[in-house]
């Protein structure tokens, strides 16, 4: 990378939105969601952007999103895994919502996949959740208004995860990328100096390879 | 218009993320808003974007968005003024998190101000709620307490509107612009073809000029 590139790897909207739109068929085929649940705010605009490829399987209407707030904390070299687990801070959750959940295939959408913290964190408390809900119903209910969840990001980091998903957790991501600082367009205050540098960074990347 | 073109108005990405980045400089030194409350889904990428542009005015963090689902039921010719404040149809609503509107300048984004009934709808219901959690505090704190609501849009559509907005809640839009179809990209499918669309619009309409 010469000095006028700072090496971040970025994307621009048009480029986000065309991958999004391709991991869109193949969630389809392989999982046809019919709810979202979008994490803010770098969720919302993938979950958006999604549900303009996506309909409901059966009443080919809109998907609904539901949305809510994680942020994660900074880890220190220290940090231990108990604290860790609680440095996801919800500022947003479901309430009464969470009843939307049941009988759903749920797919909870992110913008990036880098540690996988905020992800398990999100599968495992909307799925504690949810079980308090099945308590209120008959037994013989349960099984069957249990979600299916599942995860899209439009980016996955490949790097060692600290969180781990669900085995059955189906997980999609618009594509792999290697472990170095990706800029977002929803990020930056000139995003078309951000699509310059998105274009410079190809043409560097391309004479080096 | 050439029959190429079908008269709607479409603005790319770009444009509309710098035309939030503008309302944005309006926003911070009138407002200066302290939390975003985004009507989702259309008010997802506008909400995200504006927090790239505005920090929080004392501590100039990251400024937390919360997100309640609004949707508006198509009205029919026959609909009655009680129907219509009925057709406003909540797909999820602040619980808990109603408390952290309490002292703040809460902003309440959306894409489009068509007929102003979600936006009335989302100012009065809120402020209703905030009313509910200021009577628990001690009456002298309550006037302190009390959020200062503000609106923004992306777009504003000059047309009569159904809903008003209370006069003291600023109101700032991106650009006003007139009562014809307007395409966002995050709706459409082929971005690409949506930005061609969207120039050959510019140019049709600079021909008729």
């Amino acid at each position: 990378m010469s000095e006028q590139h700072d090496g971040h790897l970025r994307a621009t909207y048009n480029e986000i939105h065309t991958l999004i739109g391709k991991a869109a068929e193949r969630i389809e085929k392989e999982y046809a969601p019919d709810l979202f649940v979008a994490i803010g705010g770098g969720g919302f605009f993938p979950a958006r952007v999604l549900r303009t490829f996506l309909k409901h399987p059966k009443s080919k209407k809109n998907i609904s999103i539901q949305a809510i707030g994680l942020s994660l904390y900074e880890e220190l070299p220290s940090t231990s895994e108990e604290q860790m687990a609680n440095e996801v801070v919800r500022t947003q959750w479901l309430g009464p919502e969470t009843k939307t959940l049941l009988g759903r295939k749920v797919l909870i959408v992110d913008e990036v996949d880098d540690s996988r913290t905020t992800l398990e964190y999100a599968v495992r408390e909307l799925q504690k959740d949810v079980e308090k809900e099945l308590l209120l119903l008959p037994e013989s209910e349960r099984d069957a208004k249990r979600p299916k969840f599942g995860v899209f990001v439009v980016h996955n980091k490949l790097k060692p995860k600290r969180g781990t998903l669900p085995a059955d957790v189906p997980y999609f991501s618009g594509a792999d990328i290697p472990d170095i600082w990706f800029d977002y367009p929803w990020e930056v205050k000139d995003v078309y100096e951000h699509d310059r540098m998105a274009e410079l960074g190809r043409k560097l990347q391309a004479k080096s390879a």
